[in-house]
């Protein structure tokens, strides 16, 4: 994919964003990264979506320098090329203050898995990371989110956990593509959701059973993938 | 119904099932079964619905074998064939992950007949199955999905209650015909956002009467139902 | 307005009502009355709402036999027709199982009036009725369900309450015209959505001062009314 | 920008508003001021949105008296002009009853700051009017909404905290342009719903640390913001 299809695709998938009803107003940016993983298209920061247009996209480099586009970036841009740097499998990333994921971060929970639509996307409780420090804030504050995502994944692996919650602030998801992550932007809010519904109805619910997961995971993203066409 | 109506009937069924709002990204999948009850119609896997045709429903037969077609049918297909295997009266299903269903799948508990919509459709409580066991989970998982749908029902007509709900996963719905299945997929998902309600403004909230659930339930479906057109 | 426009009226009522998302499927149905007051236009059962035409709407006399139209009426017939034979104000009914609305009746509790929304519209707190007893449902339901209606309202006056909740089941709504009819069943599920809101914040939210109620009501609705064009 | 264009520019933000889902029947306004601050354009009371045009949009002065237009202005006049001629930096109000924010104002609660959603448009909890006395609501009421506003406001920036709650009725929001206003009331919403869904998950869920809300507050707001395009 050139640098040309990146921006159609990187485009195309904040409009998908759009469709999907997880963008109020100009809340939400998508970039993805080309394939030698240097260069990130990434939306222009408070553009509306009503006449986005690829040739918007601006192209950055690894440290957020702009290399090509009139626009300035999406003020988040830090946070997504921190993360293409430290993620290698990743390829896409989706940012919302989509309504019920952001529900959780704001109340400083993680995701907990109730059920098999969130183990077909997640593998596992959708981490939480921890309150940026008052330093952390004051300088860098959006390198620091990404770091803060990054000390979060120590453990854990983001291909099969492709997405977090920043606490007090919002989601961000991942994904081998940009569309891709807003795939699982979407997957996420519908889980969130269902999850408030769930804790709502039940406090004590429990979680899925943990072979329930792993099946539901697998069928989908496993060696043995069986869902969707080959 | 030839099959060619039948592949008809199961794709617009389909795209009923988005049009009433019950389909986030690809989840969801509605099936018929022929008049001789040896081929049923299904929805292919992972297949987006904005370009879906008739000719691209895969026909199976009651072992979920395909017979016709070049995709793959959806995942739950030997869920699909199960049911209509031991459910005589069964004519079409309808299985999604619609919001408030799911969550009381998630939650882990039966949906309680509260009104008279409930009634309209569903002859008493929504059915929960038990969890599958590991076993059950790690072999022939969609087909024991089906399996313990239809050990929960031992002791109730499909007829009568088209739809139930699946441990930690999400809702099952059944019709005389596959438009039928989803017509009653899209009351569920209903009757269950007006319980969660119902259970917040009060978790002692009184089940409906009775003599009341029987009134709508035969007003509708009864011998000398009056509901509708004749 | 002779039969025709009355005909136009009703159909155009029920279509504003799909306008507003206040019906699934079938569920709800509009009705007016002729300025005479024996005929009124009704919905026919069942009928989907893609197509529907002034033609197909149903007329029938104040004890709910049809006296032109080819189709059923609503199945709610009895109920409307009784209302307005007890309701000399009343010159529409709108009869809904709207969301949140229905979940107050399920709930079996009134709607408090907690702000000027609310009595913008209503003049108090919507009311609930009793349950029928079993006896009331296996005979006559639908004109018992009126009668319900009728003997809550004994001392209430259904022009500034145009709406009550059946116990069980769910709202109607009535009005000076079919059209009016449906403006006040979506104020009320516009309500019951933020009393549901207002009770999940806080248990002992207090109901609005009966001045402000006053006030609200009468700029809207009183003798020096200001609200609205002349 | 002459009244010409300001009529237009009221008139679009009022559809905008009705865009953004904010509006059931007809309940909001949107007004705006000129530039000499003595004359200020608002939507007609209770006319329906389908066919709004600037033409029918009302010109009072600051007492409310009507300058040019046809049409009797909103009901909620008073209250506007009464703002702009107390808060200097003002150039749009939007008065809505959008669910949420209602919500708040009803169970008579300020709005929390759960979130960096919320630091991005208000800085702080978005504040709660008392409610208005006897005296105050039979007489001059609507006036006197706006005097409980600016009371509420002896220590707080408009500017700064661009939204209000008035307990027992609904929000108003401000801004630099009646666009702007409208901008934040969408902002005001969502991040009511967002905070009934904090509050649901966790009772005691903490406040955003002071030193997110003021880098939000800056980085959008501030002398050094770079949030969106020069």
């Amino acid at each position: 994919m050139n640098l040309t299809e990146l921006r159609e695709e990187v485009c195309r998938a904040n409009l998908d964003l759009v469709g999907h009803g997880l963008v109020t107003l100009t809340w939400g940016n998508v970039s993805g990264i080309n394939d030698d993983r240097d260069l990130v298209v990434i939306k222009p920061s408070g553009v509306g979506y009503d006449r986005m247009t690829p040739e918007q996209m601006v192209v950055v480099d690894l440290d957020g320098k702009v290399v090509e586009g009139e626009l300035r970036p999406s003020s988040d841009t830090p946070t997504h090329v921190l993360l293409y740097r430290r993620f290698e499998g990743v390829g896409g990333v989706t940012h919302t203050h989509s309504r019920c994921a952001t529900t959780f971060a704001q109340a400083r929970m993680e995701l907990p898995c109730f059920g098999t639509t969130h183990a077909d996307h997640f593998f596992g409780p959708v981490p939480l990371t921890r309150p940026l420090s008052q330093r952390e804030t004051e300088t860098a504050y959006e390198a620091n989110t990404g770091e803060v995502i990054v000390e979060r994944f120590a453990e854990i692996d983001p291909v099969s956990m492709p997405a977090v919650l920043v606490a007090g602030h919002g989601p961000f998801a991942f994904g081998h593509s940009a569309g891709d992550s807003v795939v699982n932007a979407v997957a996420l809010e519908a889980v969130a959701e269902m999850a408030l519904g769930t804790i709502a109805l039940r406090r004590d619910a429990p979680r899925l059973e943990s072979y329930v997961l792993q099946k539901h995971y697998d069928r989908k993203h496993g060696a043995g993938a069986y869902y969707g066409q080959k």
